[in-house]
């Protein structure tokens, strides 16, 4: 049996390898994908198989597995899906370590697909690593293996791991990045993912000292919490950047709980992304600009941005995108302003940060010196430099006949470079495309090399500025949270008696839904403290347990059948002698049998009467992909409409129960809004984690409400509970 | 005196200009500007001016335009700030009817610069239309009149408008923009707009016959409020693309009430656009392709979309953006379904929308018949294609020894306009850059050509899935607004008397706050009904008060310094007798003096406890920009935190007062919520437009707040009120 990352450096770094499905017809996979094998200079040893034997590209093609002289490594397999089983099956028996199966036609295309699918798994789990089917291979330049099309992908690596479901990806992202200079040390498109999937490749990849970067383009993940998982303890270490696609359709599942309504995809993943640290793009273009950054800039790379531009909307726009990115752009000091001052041309610019030099084209004196000044300026981190004509081109273009000399252009085109140098200090230049006409080709030439020559002195170049300060937000963010969240989940100790009690309920429940009484009895055990019901089938008992805990007291119905209790009128509060509680038994059971007829009713819960507090509510849900959810946000019967709320993925650390609380509005409220006291906010961290213990310890909840939750001074108190089980437990 | 719109046309097509300043020095501004003429092919009478005299580009130098042999129409003045003042005094002397301005060091750069504007300010008045200082001046292909840099700008006109605070983007938006294909019929770059502005602009433009789509980047607005109204009432008729910088840094300006605290600089653009219908766009590239979209398809296109790709990734990338952009793939009918089907190779495709074709390249008939289904195909508005290979070198590149031949090539990039034309359905095509190397310009410039075809076919190509979809997005809610938003703002008839007591308040108010007995005596002559409180300054008093309204009563202080009242405990609800009364004004009047020892105590308020409603809050507040705007939301004392609030920019329409409530959470519940009765929306609507016609009746009014206000179910009344005057004012 294959283990997470077992066999996995077969698939980029194979002392030899089989295709089989090559042939003598050039068009077919097969030949493709040995003819790119040959392009890229596989140096292991190669072979072909295909029944039909003969030969193509100056190999010998075996007409099966077995006969080859000797055992190969990896198989890449290229057969039609139904020969896919038998294939592997022999790949196995000759001792190939594993396996990539190229072909489609499997559980992505029908049932039959599926069930050949499975029979896949089942080979693998005998001991062979299999990846795919349905992908396009693997890329190492190390390993001078490639996907197809891929023989004339760089021999050259660089530190960023590609992970590609689509296999067409593998070559839509790596192409237009090689061309701005971002270089791989792995690309896997892993296709239906059947035996190796997201997250053995990211454990993997996190731990392959070839990578520094990891990126990724996931239309889903089959093992979410595990792939949470690795992404959460790796976090801070290398950046992990993920487009995640295929959000908007799907809607939250049909959830009979708050909280299970308000979880949506794009929540969860959201929740991921605060959780891990992971990056989050939107576009191909986001992902590339991102590897860009990373390769190129220390992760160190602060917040504080000198922006220098030749024009005043330059500065504008600049400013614009700066500040959205999360980034800032510090003042200058007295000293520095003074020395820029004497420095530009005295029309129109002012020394101020984002700096307008005044013109497109400054002279070279002008040009050096103020990048000095801003290079020694306080809290500059890094230097963004807007579309300076560097190209000679371009320079004669737009200027006309206040162009430079192309030495003079050769000169300023220099200076970042020095700077950079002499300083050690972050340069980055935003080259728009200024002219995309067909017949300014030797523009976007010369851009390109410009952008060479500067991403060659560790300089990257980017197309605008918004694209330029997504991705040095990003860099500046990935560097924050350093140390920060290496906090494991909290453990909390709870007693065992939670699980003993838990599964004595369910045991008897009868229901999907656990009822008020049988949810608080639990959450006691848990350290949640809650306003104790007791049930009363008659007025008698109810007024027994009313004079027992004194008044005022609450009623409610009790009934598996009624969640919104208080609509249909069902609630008393307030009661406050013995003849309120005798007519709040009888009405509460007369509305109850009026307007849910078909309802059990089991008695009327009557509890103590919480003090007013602050409504809260924490709930739980659990993701398809992700597994248990906690909820926490402003409670109340008003919690669907208003919304404020935060998610965590389970099991919670203790920064995470402390972010998920301030990031809703009601956190202005517990720290005492306008006059009022604050609430205990380190003992509703508590409950977070407590309510995250319970989970783990209780896989059979699959929703759960406490809502209000009444939060004091000191501590806070359920005042209605609600607990769904997983429909196969009852 | 200028006017408007007026004299605007001799920016565009003067019959004669003079270029004053120009030199034989030709890097000067003036004569690049002259050159800049002179290449364009300006077909007018040409005259120079310099007060050194001499000749430049084959023209004699007058020394002042007073020497003139002719009157030029337009003047292009490119001195110094300080010679700016008299040499436009001369061009008015002359009868020169408009004058731009493009020299820098006005009002943007010193006090001396102000001085110097405040005088070109002055001569234009006298009559002489004056656009800038401090711009690169106008370009207009029908008038043979550009900006600097611009002789080599297209000589062919196209239907696009752009207005441009800054010089450099007259190009700099421009040149990007003619690459792509989009023509233009007048470009302004219009500066400090100290006599000519946007609103005059916009009012022009939205005229002029040769402008279909009007384009703009704007830093700020002078006139706000007449640009808002010119944008409004045009709402439907030209597309308003407008890119606003500036926003972030922008924080809302202090304010005393809580609608102007909430009123931030990006809120009320965001109103601005929903009122207007006008398009936000955030970069340029968004800018270009809006324009793009505009310029090749009918502003009729739905958002139905067929969206066909080579590969399954980009089914996905593509349905995420098409979904973002509030577009939608419908499903295709069985017949259709059936049909593709029957088309297409089996593997790993299924006939569903959006369409996985199974190859980039695939066989011309195949391609032909399978766009001819979507064509005929239900619900389909426009068909996106994504990256099939129509370029020979890319076809080559990609597909390697499965290349299609050049012949196949050519007759596949037919298919799209072929299909255009056959059946009069907008077709998009998405042609990503996919190789970005230097060594691969050739791709890039086959890319553009195919670009160039397509669009000279009617077909605008898009480089990126997300660039097409907002493009089409923003053309597909441009129809969707014709013709519903034509709707003038609603005229509600107000008593005279509401502004003969508000002036009559005022002038005895003593403090530039109104308490809430003058706020609600105000109100309800605007027909906004109160519990109407009553001043009493003795224990005695408020228990005849009292009284006279029946009990519970609800008591309040009544001071210009303590305005968050409840805070400090200065309300008592729900009294029920004359002894909670008596009480009441003492417990009142002692802990006001406690709280606040300096405020004034007019005395307590005595009014009706008015029974519980919805809490909802109406409040006014006024932006520099755009004047009095109304706000609606959830009330309370948590109106800050949960902001739960739209805005509107005043007068309101009767369809703003409807959407405006229909924007907010709160409006879950006005419809009746879990059982709950819902209140009376149609009685707020007209609320609203009280509020905005009083607010219109009183400029005086800097802030207000009416909060809570309770709705029922069949009206709705004002529990407190708050109007904060213009400082002036008192």
């Amino acid at each position: 049996m294959i283990k997470n990352t077992e066999g996995i450096n077969y698939f980029f770094k194979p002392e030899s390898i089989v295709v089989i499905g090559a042939s003598d017809v050039a068009a077919t996979f097969g030949t493709r994908y040995l003819q790119a094998l040959m392009d890229i200079g596989f140096k292991g040893r190669l072979y072909a198989v295909n029944y039909k034997g003969d030969e193509t590209l100056g190999l010998k093609i075996y007409r099966s597995v077995m006969e080859l002289p000797g055992t190969p490594e990896l198989a890449c397999i290229c057969v039609s899906a139904k020969y896919g089983p038998d294939v592997l099956r022999e790949c196995h028996k000759k001792g190939v370590k594993a396996a990539i199966i190229l072909s489609a036609g499997f559980s992505e295309y029908d049932e039959e697909g599926k069930r050949l699918e499975r029979e896949i798994v089942e080979i693998a789990r005998e001991g062979i690593r299999v990846m795919g089917p349905n992908c396009f291979g693997t890329y190492c330049p190390a390993g001078r293996v490639t996907v197809v099309p891929g023989g004339h992908f760089p021999k050259e690596a660089g530190g960023v791991a590609l992970l590609t479901q689509s296999g067409q990806l593998a070559e839509g992202i790596t192409a237009p990045a090689f061309g701005e200079g971002v270089r791989y040390s792995k690309v896997a498109s892993y296709g239906n993912a059947c035996n190796t999937n997201e997250a053995d490749l990211l454990e993997y990849l996190m731990r392959d000292n070839e990578t520094q970067i990891f990126s990724a383009y996931l239309e889903g993940v089959r093992d979410g919490r595990r792939f949470f998982n690795i992404a959460r303890v790796n976090r801070g270490k290398k950046p992990i950047i993920i487009w995640k696609v295929g959000l908007t359709n799907m809607g939250a599942a049909a959830a009979s709980s708050h909280t299970g309504s308000l979880a949506g995809d794009s929540i969860v993943w959201d929740t991921f992304f605060k959780q891990t640290g992971a990056i989050r793009v939107e576009t191909r273009e986001e992902l590339i600009d991102t590897s860009i950054g990373f390769s190129c800039l220390p992760s160190g790379t602060g917040t504080g941005v000198a922006f220098i531009s030749g024009g005043g909307a330059g500065t504008v726009i600049g400013a614009d995108a700066c500040e959205m990115a999360g980034m800032h752009l510090p003042s200058f000091t007295a000293g520095t302003a003074a020395r820029l001052n004497e420095l530009l041309p005295s029309a129109g610019t002012i020394a101020k940060n984002p700096l307008d030099i005044g013109t497109p084209h400054p002279p070279l004196e002008i040009f050096t010196k103020v990048l000095e000044a801003l290079a020694e300026s306080d809290g500059v981190d890094v230097i963004v430099i807007r579309r300076i004509f560097f190209a000679i081109k371009a320079a004669r273009y737009f200027a006309g006949a206040h162009a430079p000399s192309p030495d003079q252009v050769e000169a300023i085109k220099q200076v970042p470079v020095n700077i950079k140098q002499k300083y050690n200090k972050p340069v980055v230049i935003i080259l728009p495309e200024d002219l995309t006409g067909t017949e300014d080709i030797e523009l976007e030439q010369e851009r390109r090399e410009l952008r060479d020559f500067y991403f060659r002195h560790g300089i990257p170049v980017f197309r605008s500025e918004q694209r330029a300060f997504v991705a040095l937000g990003y860099l500046a963010g990935f560097r924050k949270d350093q140390g920060i969240h290496i906090d494991i989940p909290a453990k909390i100790d709870t007693e065992s008696k939670g699980r003993a009690l838990f599964l004595d309920t369910i045991k008897n429940a009868g229901s999907s839904v656990l009822d008020e009484i049988q949810c608080k009895k639990i959450l006691k055990e848990y350290g949640l403290e809650s306003t104790e019901p007791v049930l009363c089938k008659t007025e008698k008992d109810a007024v027994t347990a009313a004079e027992n805990f004194g008044y005022p007291v609450v009623m409610k119905i009790i009934s598996p059948q009624i969640t919104h209790k208080s609509d249909i009128g069902a609630v008393k509060l307030n009661l406050k002698n013995a003849n309120d509680v005798k007519t709040a038994f009888n009405d509460i059971m007369s509305v109850s049998r009026e307007k849910a007829p078909n309802a059990t009713l089991e008695g009327v819960s009557v509890q103590r009467m919480a003090r007013p507090g602050l409504e809260l509510v924490i709930g739980m849900t659990k993701d398809q992909q992700f597994g248990p959810m906690v909820m926490f946000g402003m409670g109340g019967t008003l919690v669907e409409v208003l919304k404020d709320i935060s998610f965590r993925i389970t099991p919670l650390s203790r920064q995470d129960a402390s972010e998920m609380i301030r990031e809703t509005k009601v956190y202005t409220l517990l720290k005492g809004y306008r006059g009022q006291a604050s609430v205990d906010i380190p003992y509703l961290e508590e409950l977070l984690l407590k309510v995250s213990a319970m989970v783990k310890e209780n896989p059979e909840i699959k929703e759960m409400d406490i809502n209000p939750l009444f939060a004091y001074e000191k501590n806070a108190v359920a005042v209605d509970a609600r607990i769904i089980l997983e429909a196969e437990t009852i």
